[in-house]
This record gives structure tokens, C-alpha cells and sequence, in this order.
């Protein structure tokens, strides 16, 4: 997978992309993400790429010719599956999206800053619009660094131990149940005894019923969703032990 | 306002917090954001953090040790008025709780990692939950730099100009309407008229239409929240000016 981020602020990527499980697929050869500054693709000799808002108001607007000009000469070098713009008003992220991307081959994630992109780009270049949540912040960079950790770590072979992901929250519309390590006893806070029996059918029962009730105690919405309604039909009389 | 922020990655914040509005609200003395590096407060010679779950499974789980040590020694510092821990299963993070965390004076920010933290650490330390949205990352570090930019360009003087944050997306319960900039004729993609028309009724008047026509394609659920239509009877004769 190749994904090409183009944003205003590189180095605010930095960090997040030299560290983690990113940079562990980037040494397996699993995915490659190359951070394209857009200033590089900037207007006349102050490398220029915003503008005043037509029409007035407070806040630059990130100009359409240096995005083209980015997204032209990336095309160039291969094909896109998608070109994402992350913007507070593009639809939510989810686990959902997080799988199908992770699906893709080739991606361009396009950091809106300052009052966000000429909504041209939007018309003539955009394939999908992300947002990650209902606040803003000033800028998509992070928005953009958390799209990507969320598909990278989906790819076969990224993660040390496969299960691992397939036992998160919201994979199977559950939320994880609680866990605990050593020490059995910290300051008079016993770990659950069924945890220390031993006995893996008690476990597996015990999690799940966790995680049935946390998800109906904070997220009911995740139940009404039919996945997790047919797990419960599938798992509840292995529940009953 | 002090953030506090326990991660086992420190690393992966460096860029974020270098750079951008987080900086210049250091710089400007509005806001101090502290990364403290888990490992520090590690058990034994190796600096552990982490140990397999009770019960098995895969994934592993931060101690309540270490996260213990490190709670312990930032109190004798200061009060804090949030002990805040980034998990999926936490509230979802919004423009409101932004908005009321902004208002706070110190907060701690506990990155969850691996499998996440005892449980207990939730039930003894933890005084807010958040979630960034429905999805999983590799750690609770990007979500907390997320928060944390939400939080501090919401402090008066971060932003260059204070009614830039005031007409962004969510704040007033609609979507932000369309921008643009130079150039007026892009390869044929025109510029709204209004918007060089010069007439400021018009414009805000077209600009708060579009608004309202996006949220309601993109986002009707935020048309129910009834702040944009008490909004809507509050403004409608400022917007005329």
C-alpha cells in the first residue's frame, strides 16, 4: 500500500510516521507513506499557497493551483484509488471505512488547513471526504495521521500477533472487555478471580459477557447495529456456562 | 493551562507539539503541554510497563504501577480537574466537551497502548473517558494530540484571529459553507458570483444558506440539536447588517 500525504505542515508528521507500528510496515515493506509538502508545489517565488477568502471573512484558503499541480504530478506515477480530502464536514471515519480502505492500493490524503481548500478542489479532484469527528482543529494533519494508523494496522503482517486486531473494540460491534495484569493485588484491588482459574471456557464466557455489558452500558447505538445481535444469537449458550 | 500527557511513545508527539498552533500557544505562555514518558516510572531494571493480560490472550497490558508512580508524582505538583484516559470505549469526543475543556486549568492525558490499561487504573485514576470515534489505532497518542489541539486553539489569544475559531464547523451547529480563492477562473471553475459581488448582506446571507443546505445533505442529525435553529433566531438580523 502507498499512501501520499500533502499537507501545509510536514513536520508535524514526523513524529507520528517514524514511530509505531508505521514505521515497522514501512520496514517490512508492507506500506510505504511519503509526506509531499505542498509548498513545494507553491505560486511564484514566495512559494504561495493560500489566499485571501473571496467575498472577506476571517482565515486563509488553501489556493486550488498548487493541489492541482501536487496531485497532477503524482498521478504521473501511479494510479489512485482514492483521493481524500479531511475536512470537518466529510462523512465520519469508522471501522467500516478503516476496512475498506485498508483494501486499497493506492491513496492521496489531502490535510485541509487554515478555513480549508478552494471548494473547486473539492469538485474536480476529490474522491471521498473524511472527517473524524464532530470538533475542529487546525488542521487535517493528525486527522490524517490517524486515518493512516487505522488502515496500516489492518494490513496483514503489520501487527505482531494477528488476532491482536481482531479482538478490538468495534471489530465485531462489541467494545473490548476490561483487562488486567500483575499484580493480582494492587493496594487491595483484586483482579476478577475467573481470570486466574485457569479455566479458558470460564474466561472466553466471562469477556464476553463484559463486553456485551459495557457496550450496552456506553454504546447502546453499537448494539442495534445487527452485528453484534447475531453474535449474541451464535454465542449465547456457550454464555451460560 | 497544563496539559500533562503519559504515553510509552513519546516520541510519536514530538512532531505534533513542535509545531503549529500548539507551539505559538507555548510560545505565547497560554498553554504548556508536558510529554512524560511511561517507561520512566517503569518497574525493575528493564522499566516495565506492561505484562500479558490475566486469563491469556493476545495483546499486552500497561501495569497500574507505573502509571500509579506517575499520577502520584504530577499531584504533588498541582490540582488537576480532569484525569483523562484515551480508550474506543470512552465518550465520544465532540465540539462540547472541546469547548468545556478548555475552560480547565490542568488536565492529565493517559495514552492507552497495546491491549490498553488495567482496569483498575480506570476505576481508582480516571476521571473522563474519551473516545476519538468508532475506530481503533495503534495507541491512544495521536488521539490525545488531537484533543489537546482542539482544547488549546480554543484558549483566547492562540489564534491569530479570534473570530477565525468562532465561524469554524460545529461551532454554531452547521457546517462551514464552500470557500474560495484566486484565482477567480480556474481552467473554467468559476467562483460564485456573489462572492466578488462586493455586497456584504449578500454574501453572508448566501454564505449562511449554504451552510444551512450542507448540513442538512451532509449532516442532518446536527439540524436536531436545535442550537442551530435558536442560532438561526438569534442571528437572523445581525446577518442582514
Amino acid at each position: 500500500m502507498h499512501i501520499d500525504i500533502i499537507t501545509v505542515l510536514p513536520g508535524l508528521l514526523e513524529g507520528p510516521f517514524s514511530h509505531s507500528i508505521l514505521k515497522r510496515a514501512e520496514e517490512k515493506g508492507l506500506a510505504k507513506v511519503e509526506i509531499h509538502d505542498l509548498r513545494d508545489y507553491g505560486i511564484g517565488k514566495q512559494k504561495t499557497v493560500d489566499g485571501y477568502a473571496f467575498g472577506g471573512g476571517a482565515g486563509m484558503v488553501m489556493m486550488i493551483e498548487p493541489i492541482a499541480n501536487c496531485i497532477e504530478s503524482l498521478k504521473k506515477l501511479r494510479d489512485y484509488d482514492e483521493i481524500i480530502y479531511m475536512t470537518p464536514d466529510g462523512e465520519t471515519f469508522n471501522q467500516s471505512t478503516a476496512n475498506a480502505l485498508s483494501l486499497k492500493k493506492n491513496l492521496i490524503i489531502l490535510c485541509g488547513h487554515y478555513k480549508g481548500v478552494d471548494e473547486r478542489v473539492r469538485q474536480i479532484f476529490i474522491t471521498k471526504e473524511i472527517s473524524i469527528g464532530d470538533f475542529v482543529l487546525s488542521g487535517g494533519e493528525l486527522p490524517a495521521a490517524l486515518v493512516t494508523d487505522a488502515i496500516i494496522r489492518l494490513l496483514p503482517g503489520v501487527l505482531n500477533d494477528e488476532t491482536s486486531a481482531l479482538t478490538d473494540s468495534f471489530q465485531d460491534g462489541l467494545l473490548a472487555p476490561p483487562v488486567f495484569t500483575r499484580p493480582a493485588d494492587y493496594a487491595g484491588w483484586k483482579v476478577p478471580e475467573v481470570l486466574l482459574s485457569g479455566h479458558a471456557a470460564k474466561i472466553e464466557s466471562w469477556r464476553f459477557d463484559q463486553s456485551v455489558r459495557r457496550t450496552h452500558e456506553r454504546r447502546p447505538d453499537l448494539m442495534n447495529d445487527g452485528i453484534s445481535k447475531e453474535r449474541d444469537d451464535n454465542n449465547i449458550e456457550q454464555n451460560d456456562n
